[in-house]
């Protein structure tokens, strides 16, 4: 492993560098204005690959961005096969004006890097090429099987990656797969993610009169189809954060006095997190602390709203529609197909009759739990202690990574999920960052990981 | 009065040639970016006016836009003066996609005139320019002695009015002010307005956390600046459109029965007016009629709302702000001050403590009632009457024009309002329309109007 070390250690400031590069590209999948720079920025990923030492590297095309691939399976069949995954694509970089330098013209400052993507996750992808580099430059092979799938529509759904899994099963098998998609729970504190929230994200659509109306001349005559979306909105949940939807918790499996034991271990300052936030008062379902709602209770909110007149001044409209993005995180064994039945019902029985309601189903995912006592995960301990030199805690996070469970269903194969970027590094707000601290700790902690891995007895 | 008529008759082509000129300059009061073209339409007016026959002209400057005037004032002591107000600014244009034609480059089709301020306001000027001219290139006078001042900040609450107003106060003295900015009841159905509502017009904005957050990772934790605002909006009317706010309804007149009885004989389709709007449904306060709903009693509309991602598919964030725009029309004797200051304390009462909630008033205007037994409204119903060969109704309007009480205040004038757009021709929405037919008459019966004010013993 030393020469490995000195490798990574020697090279930190071409790897900062070349990572700027993958970071320029705005690989943003949701705009299809982007869709060449998604195209460029899978071949930026192929040649990075073949940069690092893969083989059999290759762009697959899919009905909508392309997927990359490459493997290196030399390490023997005793040796494990893992199936790194993570995503080039990017969040939109909406609202533009809240960012402090140009999302796509990456700038580091007091050792952090500051671009969309550094740490949702082209920097954590770039940590699992980098630890490739420094074996197949130092020692000419990897301590294990590795096959990298590196896909380009993960924050828009996948919408094409059941298909590519189901299509391509045999060249994916492996043993485990590993993800780094998540965050470290805290600085400097190395963490394994074993739960994930699930997602079901629907668009309600409001529709009053066929036009746009004088509010002066129409209004008391038709209903508003904003004050209509506003009262839908407001009966989704209660004052005390329960959420209302007929059914909603009949699969929610309570949190267990161990785990909640578990939770209250983990280093969580109530007051920072509040001034960090520069809130005055935390809000969600009551009878649970703030961590379990935020990472094992299911939640609802409104991701985005529209209608009517949203210029400066005074316009006295009556608009014709308003709109609404409404994301519920749900938790392992609530089904997101039923939920998002559950919300269509709820919304249509609640809507006002005065107007016309659309809901539309636009993403799901499942909520996973990953088992903690297996060889992998033990690995992964032993992996990161060394990599940061203290031991790692597990955690539940609250975000979704649909792959997981779909991994297990196709490939039969568990998810370990060793994230290395943080809670605040705005991963979909405007200044996202990444600590390049812990992108140079990752490169060495993914190092000792594919070293130990290749330990276990298969 | 023949000479008078022929010429209107003989330069009907002309009239709406000119208009189209008028109609092409985009003068969007509230968009900085047409500041240059407000200026190059108040010198269009102005130009218009010479060309008229009036004298004294020229335009004022305001902190806003300007406002140009012109006299013509040789009808002698015994005449009236009479003070006619209009404004050239105009409506923005959003949403621009619904537009079937560019609001600012005019078409006609089956006698109909289509761009923005075709009906509000530059097309119902213009009939009181060509009735002007039409008296001076006929008969070099005017029956009475007139006064035109035509501003160009009403679509924003004419901000620099008051100050213009009592500055000028002796240049604007006057026995009656005339306005042409309201709709007739219905096609071809003559009418006078002898009331309107009051506005109050306000801004909500809702901070929660700092920054845009990912919703998966902090769902939970704080509360979400949309859920609150709708929880806030829900909370401002009840399912039966009754205001919510304490005391709103305190200063309210109740309708007088022969005030409902004269509603009742209004030619009201109501069929008609929800196939026209394409709604099942009409809504409004418990109690009223459509009709009285829509004109005699105080009503709230949201005109926009904004927040978080509003582009296509799905974006998990949790914003830091969402914002409302919010208005109430108001009724005679319900004091927009008062108002503004309930509704402040009211939201502030039941906004979520959870998040910072700041209100602000944009605009306001008082409601008015006209007396309808005066020597000017009894010249005004012969005029209509002989303009349109029928006889007028009188009938109240839903919308606001602020300055009808500024004037009864500072000149001690009433306004007699004759409108002749229409109720339907989207004064405020895409595709706003003018019915030429209306134009037309509209000349004829202001002319008469002219000729008939003539006739007062003052």
């Amino acid at each position: 492993m030393k020469e490995v070390i000195n490798y990574i250690e020697n090279n930190k400031e071409n790897f900062v560098n070349e990572l700027i590069e993958f970071l320029r590209i705005p690989s943003i999948s949701n705009n299809p204005e982007n869709k060449h720079d998604m195209v460029k920025c899978a071949e930026w990923v192929r040649d990075n690959m073949k940069k690092a030492g893969l083989e059999n590297i290759k762009i697959f095309n899919t009905d909508g961005h392309p997927v990359v691939y490459g493997d290196w399976l030399n390490a023997g069949i005793d040796k494990p096969t893992i199936l790194i995954y993570g995503h080039y694509d990017v969040q939109p970089i909406d609202p533009l004006e809240f960012w402090t330098n140009p999302p796509f013209e990456p700038v580091i400052k007091n050792n952090i890097i500051y671009a969309r993507g550094t740490t949702d996750d082209k920097g954590q992808v770039f940590i699992h090429f980098k630890s490739i580099e420094a074996f197949m430059k130092t020692q000419g092979a990897l301590p294990v099987n590795v096959k990298l799938m590196i896909e380009g529509e993960e924050e828009i759904g996948s919408p094409s990656l059941d298909k590519f899994l189901n299509d391509k099963k045999e060249l994916l098998k492996c043993d485990y797969v590993v993800i780094s998609d998540t965050s470290m729970y805290t600085d400097e504190l190395p963490s394994i993610c074993y739960g994930l929230r699930g997602l079901a994200y629907m668009e309600i659509e409001v529709t009053g009169p066929n036009k746009d109306l004088h509010s002066g001349s129409f209004g008391g005559a038709v209903d508003n189809p904003i004050n209509a979306l506003s009262h839908i909105i407001a009966g989704l949940k209660n004052e005390k954060g329960k959420i209302l939807i007929d059914g909603f918790y009949d699969d929610v499996v309570d949190l267990s006095s161990k785990e909640r034991e578990e939770f209250k271990r983990l280093p969580f300052d109530e007051k920072a997190f509040m001034d960090e936030l520069d809130v005055k008062e935390l809000f969600g379902e009551e009878g649970y602390t703030t961590e379990e709602r935020k990472t094992a209770r299911p939640t609802l909110d409104c991701n985005g709203i529209w209608g009517g007149f949203q210029g400066a001044g005074a316009k006295t409209v009556l608009p014709s529609k308003s709109g609404a993005k409404i994301s519920m995180r749900l938790v392992p064994n609530q089904d997101p197909g039923k939920i998002e039945k559950l919300f269509i019902n709820y919304v249509n029985k609640i809507a006002p009759k005065s107007v016309n309601v659309n809901v539309t189903a636009l993403h799901s995912a499942k909520g996973s739990v990953t088992p903690i006592d297996t060889p992998a995960i033990k690995a992964a301990v032993k992996a990161l202690r060394e990599g940061y030199g203290k031991e790692p805690v597990f955690m539940k996070e609250g975000g979704s990574i649909p792959i997981v469970n779909n991994f297990k269903e196709l490939l039969g194969a568990d998810t370990i999920l060793l994230g290395f970027g943080l809670p605040n590094e705005n991963a979909h707000s405007p200044d996202e960052h990444l600590n390049l601290n812990n992108f140079h700790r990752g490169i060495l902690s993914i190092s000792y990981y594919l070293n130990e891995l290749s330990k276990i007895n298969k």
